[in-house]
Formats: C-alpha cells, sequence, structure tokens
C-alpha cells in the first residue's frame, strides 16, 4: 500500500487535517473522522485514528472527498505548540563546510548535538513566500532538513525506544539569517525571522517509511544545490530524541528538524545569498518536494 | 497608589487571572470582570482592560474577593505560548566571571546580545519545585533576571518605542544545568530542562514601574548570591526589544528574560551547585521575592 500522506489543507470553511489521495484528491479528516479537527488532535487521538485513517484511505467516503485545486495546502503543523527544535552542525560535510568559512581546515566531529530554536509562528505553507528581510540580514540562507514530528510524549527516552515516539516525517528549510547567526552567537536571533520555517508538503507516518537511510537534496532555480543522505547523520534521530528528552519532556506535535547537509550558499566559492524570486525546492526520497520562492 | 500586582492563581475552579490586594485577599477578575479569563486575555485586552482594573482596585467588589490563602498561585502566565525568551550574558561583572572558569582574564565587551530559549512548559509556579536533575546534569545553577512581558505585537520596533510594548514586569530564574549548557554549544539543552523555570510571583504594570535601576538579587538559604542593579545590564530593555524584534514579530504574551548578574554557583571558588532542598529567594525592588527550593 502506499505511504499515507496527512495534510492541514484550508478552504473557506477553515483549517483542517486531511489526506491527500491519488487523482488530486483531498479527504476532509475532519468531515469523515470528526474528531481529526487538525493535525495535533490526529496524533494526539493515538494509533485508533491512525488505524481509522488508514481504513478510510482504504474506502473513502465520496461525500467528504474534495478537489485538491479547491483547497489551499498549508505546513502540516500549521502552528506548532511551541518552538520548532532544531539540531545544528550535523552533517560532517556541512561541518567542515562551516569551519572553512572560519578558516579552519581540518574539523572536529561534535561530541553532542547543538540545539537551538525557531519560533512557531516562523512556519510557513508549501508554496508561500518567504521575505527577503533584506533590512535585517544581507546574508539569507536555505538549509534542507528531515523533519521528525513526534506522536507521544516522553523523557529520557532510551535510544532503542525514540522511533516509537515519532508519528512521521516531513520536510523543512531552515532558513537562516547567516550574519545575524554568527554576530549574536547564539542562533536563535538569526534562525527566527518572520516566515523563515517553510514546512509540509504532508507527514508521512512513521510507519510507512523508514527515515534512517533517505536521499535528501534541495536546488535553487533548478541548480542542484545540497544532495546527501540522511544516513550521513552524525547524530541519528534516536540520538537526537534520546538526548534531547534527557530531563526533558517531548509532547505530541513537537517538530524536530534534524540538521542539513553540505552545500548551503554561505559556504560556497563565491558565497551566495538568496535573493527575490530565488525558487527552493527540497526534496526528501519517500516524502515529496517543499517549494517555496524568496518574496519581493 | 500603590503599584498593581496581577496574578494567576487556581483553586477548584480552575486557574484565572486575578489581582493581589492588600491584606492578603485576592481579587478574582474572571469574576469581576468575565473577559479576563486568563493573563493573556487581561494582556490582549489592552488599556481598557487595565484602566477597568484599576478601577476595580480601587473599589473591588466584595463578591469576588477571595481569601489568598484559599487559592494557589501560579506563574502569571503559567504556560506562555511559545519558548520563552532569554539573553546570555547581559551584565558586564557576569561576563567576566563566566570568562574567568575557562582562563579568560580579560573579557570583552559583547557587541551583540545572545538570545536563546527556554521551553514554555518549563515554567513553573512560585513555590513549586525545582527537580535536582541529577541524572542528566551534576551543575544545576541558579539565575535571577528581570522578565519584560510584552503587551502589545510589533516587529522592527524602534528603541525609542520599545517600552510602548511592555505590558509589565515580573521575575524569573533562568534554572541552568551547566555542563549541558557548556557541552552542547547551543544553550537550549542546558536551559531546558523540566521545571526549570520558575517565574512570578506576579506581574507589576510597566506603568507602575520604571525598571531601568531596580536593585536585583539572589539568596541561596539566606545566603547573598548575586546582587546588582538592572541598570548593569550591557543591552538594556530597550535595546534587547529593538534587536529581538528585527524582522521578527514579538507577540502579546510573549515573555522576554533579560539576562543574570554575577555571583552564579559555577564561577564560585570553589564552584557551587544546586542541592536538594536548597531554598533559592529572588529579589527585584518594586517587584518582589519569588522562592523555589529544589525537591529531592
Amino acid at each position: 500500500m502506499a505511504a499515507l500522506r496527512l495534510i492541514t489543507f484550508a478552504d473557506a470553511a477553515g483549517s483542517r487535517a486531511g489526506l491527500l489521495l491519488e487523482g488530486e484528491r483531498v479527504l476532509d479528516l475532519a468531515a469523515a473522522m470528526p474528531p481529526a479537527r487538525d493535525m495535533i488532535s490526529v496524533i494526539e487521538a493515538g494509533p485508533g485514528a491512525m488505524a481509522a485513517i488508514r481504513a478510510l484511505a482504504a474506502n473513502p467516503p465520496a461525500g467528504a472527498i474534495l478537489p485538491l485545486g479547491s483547497v489551499a495546502l498549508q505546513a502540516p503543523i500549521p502552528r506548532p505548540r511551541r518552538n520548532v527544535f532544531c539540531v545544528g552542525r550535523n552533517y560532517m560535510d556541512h561541518v567542515a563546510e562551516g569551519d572553512r568559512t572560519r578558516g579552519i581546515t581540518q574539523s572536529e566531529v561534535p561530541k553532542f548535538p547543538q540545539f537551538f530554536t525557531k519560533a512557531p509562528d516562523c512556519v510557513i505553507a508549501p508554496g508561500a513566500l518567504v521575505p527577503p528581510h533584506t533590512d535585517v540580514t544581507k546574508w539569507l540562507d536555505y538549509e534542507v532538513e528531515l523533519v521528525a514530528v513526534i506522536g507521544t510524549a516522553g523523557a529520557d527516552i532510551p535510544k532503542e525506544k525514540a522511533l516509537d515516539h515519532v508519528f512521521g516525517w516531513t520536510i523543512g528549510n531552515d532558513v537562516t539569517g547567516r550574519d545575524l547567526q554568527r554576530r549574536h552567537g547564539q542562533w536563535f536571533k538569526g534562525k527566527s525571522l518572520d516566515r523563515s520555517c517553510p514546512m509540509g508538503p504532508w507527514i508521512v507516518p512513521a510507519a510507512d517509511l523508514d527515515a534512517s537511510d533517505l536521499a535528501i537534496g534541495l536546488t535553487i532555480n533548478g541548480e542542484q544545490r545540497q544532495g546527501s543522505r540522511t544516513s550521513k547523520m552524525i547524530f541519528d534521530v534516536k540520538e537526537i530524541i534520546h538526548q534531547l528528552s534527557a530531563g526533558f519532556t517531548l509532547l505530541p506535535g513537537d517538530v524536530i528538524m534534524t540538521g542539513t547537509p553540505e552545500g548551503v550558499g554561505y559556504a560556497m566559492q563565491p558565497p551566495q545569498t538568496l535573493k527575490p524570486g530565488d525558487v527552493m525546492a527540497l526534496t526528501i526520497e519517500g516524502i515529496g518536494t517543499l517549494t517555496n520562492t524568496i518574496g519581493a
């Protein structure tokens, strides 16, 4: 069976959870299964709700189907309930390219993951415009990342149980003001510009996709810039969840961006910055493509 | 007229906004002024609601008064809608003491504020226990901080308008796992242990208190550890709001911790760590005292 694609969509009746079906059709989960009013409700409803959604996917009720063209796709969790968790410097080739911009030619493998956050209101939909923020940064950059969506709460999660806490996978673009990131020392400022966190286009349930070795890449205006595999993470998703949850309770609907591979603009020769009109297309094997454009 | 003290309290009827009156009495704002069901509603209701609250304070309706002993004080905003914003290294004597622990004897004045966050679920009430987290950190530490609560939304806020966006002031304890803070590079992990953000005991409205030069201090089991003045901030509240809001929209109910002065445990000779039973009392002139104890 094909992997499920869980979406959040909006039309005149508001925003709600849905399922993307073959043939550019959307199953309105709020109509077909009323407790599923939004994605966080679906996540919190647990395995029983997911089983019901699988049954609906196999036999979708005609009355709850909408043409994809009649709705607007939103980020799968349009507004997480707290900041998006992020991991920095989690692919060795990206560590090395960053070090080179500071004149460091012998990179050390990080011993511990670096966690920082982006404000939840920065999350935007597939297709939405990212402002160029030219008044604030001279150096806007992209980062393709595998995103883990947490399904069940937990603290002190052992590595071997970590994937049990993952509801599913999506794609995130950790848009960054590099000059701000660097000059403020701690990264929140450079990482939390308004509308700097495109996410989507949908969530693929963890049961439907092994995310441990997927092709991950990004193009700018069709030119390949990033291209790697998720197996190259220094700290894999299990280790990230294990370390992040040490003395800290992860909650359903939490969103964790797991780091970006090499090929970011600021490490190119010469360095590249995002410009108005640039089209960023982020692809992860088994999930799909998340496309956003830099606005004017 | 005395400064208002806005609280959040709970009893069998639930959690709601209130006003602490003389004589250990609480005015139940949810009863006296129904739209004010919680602190964020009060903040969002704007100056009109604050004027109504001042009128109620001057002439409190007997039917909405409760004895303080019959309710439990909560953090003024028990669960902010997104991560608590924090500023690091914002008092020069604290920068210097931190540098000394790394063998640096000539400290540089930071050129830009360092912003990081604590998860909103880490906020706990005055009097609540902070877990010792002994399985996760060997080096739990305290930090007294002036907290600015944002009243009105804004991005790209000029310095001279910044205080217009402040609803009021409270006290925060930025409890930190120093070993985690250091080894993870980015500070989120060491700063976001469960229940590591005591806050309160109330909000004093910005109109009632000029926070630019207040005594700020902390005792552990009655022994003075921190003692400074808010005028010693490297980046004052205006500058913090100006820089944080560059390309980033602050929202009503946002909570900004503005940094801690010198005297933290890890910089003492010999270094001190918090232990079960330690009583932390944080006092800021014109606001009050926030007391929390390390649990067993």
